[in-house]
């Protein structure tokens, strides 16, 4: 009897072992947000100094300010400040009346961001003059922003002009970019995305964590545009995220970023659509890869995991990035590569297809006996194939984050952009337009 | 002392058993053609008759006879006779004065070989006709063939016409196509294949067995064309297999496969270059994965575990090819789905402005005023476009087997279509050969 009460007493131990163990694997596998965590100091709503954040988060904080010198260059990108405009004098031709043409260099890390803004060629700083650079110009720069768009307003931000709104900016990208200080957990904070979700009857605050490690990206890795005379930022959404769908927005807007000088076409700039382009059904999104998954590896420091906040090219340190899912990250990245060179040398053919439309648009532009009609139908295929290369130019990964997307906007690109230059030589009955190469024949030239 | 002696003796035994299940398990994994295996019945070297191979091999026999009847089709293509013809009427266009023109229909299965080139309208049996169908085009169609090779040489088999070697071939595309009867060994059968590699320095015999499970399907799956007079197979890979260096080897040679109708454009026409174009560096290659490990993946019939020889699409049966390596199929499929679309759509804009491209020639052509220097310019984009075109349209995976690479390639091929259009309208001074979308024009026409 007493052997019976002894086994049943150790049964109920294991039960209860069993139980507490399953108890506590299950509080440590709950997601970091739904994790209580004791902060060492209290950080206030929308605190805009990283460094205080850096109290609690040590590790994020150290990673994040190596940003500020990860100037490291991948084959086709990377972090440094080289120029486009040097690397590629094409860009000149195609961004010609427009500051892009002047200074186009690439990015640095977030930590550079509010340096390199103030820096740039592309500024324009007399208040009187009605083209001068407005507010909103900040609004992916600074960690300033969100307490600043609480308090004023975010058109009220917009409508003043950088040095004004400027002078309340102190601070780089940061914590309060992408974090509520109180629960640490992922949000949208930049209003612009939130309407622009919102127009397409999207809730963030019902998104998953996973979601929400590609939708912060958004936040600033998008299209946009500033809209009306508030320069009101905006996220040309409301028809979808697809190449197509934000052109045919902007056809309806009938918005244009600047026109095309002699040519007159009115052009569309794209900014750096990562988001967009990534989530047009690209296979590691598709299959419920985040950025932060590549960009934000999780590392160790000594017994602490954490996300590394050291954002930049995977193909950096593959081996951490990649290799989450990838055993072989050599392989991997020569895949990149492989797949980078395809994309660079179709874009390259793009620009020279653009490049031969802008010619022949000016050409025809200059004869005032054109045909109106098929110049404007010209204009209006210059001004969709520069927007569709752009879109994948000016996009950070040379394709990879969407490669078959790429290629396939690319040669749509180019076959408009072919046809522009038809519709112009049509415009004034003048062959001499339908040269091909013209780039190169300039570029010899002023040799 | 005793219990030591124990001891070691037990240590002997574990050593002695471990070094046994290690051999056995060495041997087990020894690839097949090296393992021994016991014949039921003796088969002759090149043995065209494959019910006498299934006696040995009755699942892989069992699983060839599917072949048959497996006439299932998927979105974009399958296993169904469809006509391309009726599907895309822009390839009547094409391929005129061609007979792919006439009569063009999507491929079966390997056992419905013999009868399906047996009835095609593209044939041509009066003998009294120079352009009567040659024997060759029996190369990819029979198991008959290895034993004739050897017997009368490739060089005569091509030299006779249809109808004469026709006679000696009975079987379909059978066991002796890519093994060897003895050592049931994956071969190089097709002599043009041998030579082929050879002249690019390769030796087959040096291959791995993973190597040889995409090697032997370059028996048949591969761009190639019939050389001189005597109509000699030939794979044009002397410069190597991308399609620029096919092209290149083809203007070397001078060879055409048909003149374009009014157009004059000497073109080429592009077989199912598969081999060519997944070796070309696609993800699926370059990861070590073999043409069989997803068209014959392994399978298993109660105790046996067989490489199953029912050749078709993996999207037939994904969870057995694609769920070799990949977990989830549904998301797999979806992916591929993906892909076929943005090729198919991209595929669809090449042709248009490839059909732009003939109609702008066909009317420069016929005057005789045209500038020779520019209409020939034409012509030459003309037929390259056209064949990069059709070495995506011809290869049978509407761009899966190599996403990325197909295209780049349809993005240069429109761009050269419209360059050619653009020749062709400078050659004779006339700017209405600068329409596009001829095509649907002449189609709405004929309604």
């Amino acid at each position: 009897m007493k052997k019976y009460m002894t086994l049943i007493l150790v049964g109920i131990i294991v039960v209860l072992s069993a139980t507490l163990i399953g108890v506590l694997t299950f509080m440590k596998n709950q997601p970091p947000q739904e994790r209580a965590f004791e902060p060492l100091v209290e950080i206030k709503a929308m605190e805009p100094d990283s460094k205080k954040w850096g109290e609690n988060f040590p590790n994020q904080w150290t990673s994040l300010q190596k940003t500020a010198t990860n100037n490291i260059d991948t084959t086709y990108a990377g972090s440094s400040q080289f120029s486009w405009l040097e690397r590629d004098p094409r860009q000149v031709i195609l961004f010609a009346g427009y500051p892009f043409s002047k200074d186009y260099n690439d990015d640095r890390g977030h930590m550079n961001a509010l340096e390199d803004v103030r820096k740039t060629k592309r500024l324009n700083l007399d208040p009187d003059d009605p083209k001068h650079t407005p507010g909103t110009c900040y609004s992916c720069k600074s960690s300033n922003n969100p307490a600043l768009w609480d308090e004023i307003g975010m058109a009220e931000f917009d409508k003043m002009s950088f040095m004004e709104i400027g002078a309340r900016i102190e601070e780089p990208i940061g914590c309060a970019n992408c974090h509520e200080a109180k629960t640490m957990r992922l949000i949208v904070t930049n209003p612009a995305l939130g309407e622009a979700l919102k127009a397409q009857g999207k809730d963030w605050t019902s998104f998953t964590r996973q979601e929400m490690r590609t939708v912060v990206c958004a936040n600033c890795h998008v299209e946009y545009y500033f809209k009306g005379d508030g320069k009101y930022l905006t996220f040309p959404w409301a028809k979808g995220t697809e190449v197509s769908q934000i052109i045919e927005y902007y056809e309806e807007a009938g918005f244009k970023d600047w026109e095309y000088p002699d040519a007159k076409t009115p052009m569309l700039k794209a900014q750096h659509p990562e988001y967009e382009f990534f989530t047009a059904g690209s296979t590691h999104y598709n299959a419920g890869v985040s950025c932060a998954d590549c960009h934000m590896p999780y590392v160790r420091d000594g017994a602490a995991k954490y996300s590394s906040h050291d954002f930049h090219s995977p193909l950096i340190n593959p081996e951490q990035s990649c290799g989450q899912c990838h055993t072989d990250s050599e392989y991997v990245v020569g895949r990149v590569n492989e797949i980078q060179e395809q994309v660079a040398t179709t874009k390259q053919n793009t620009e020279d297809a653009i490049v031969d439309a802008i010619n022949a648009i000016k050409a025809a532009a200059a004869d005032p006996n054109a045909d109106v009609a098929q110049l404007d139908q010209a204009r209006s295929l210059h001004r969709k194939a520069q927007f569709m290369w752009d879109f994948i130019s000016a996009e950070n990964s040379t394709g990879f984050h969407n490669p078959e997307y790429a290629l396939k906007i690319l040669a749509e690109s180019t076959n408009l952009a072919r046809q522009a230059q038809m519709l112009a030589a049509q415009s004034v009955d003048d062959m001499s337009l339908l040269e091909t190469g013209t780039y190169y024949e300039t570029a010899e030239q002023s040799q």
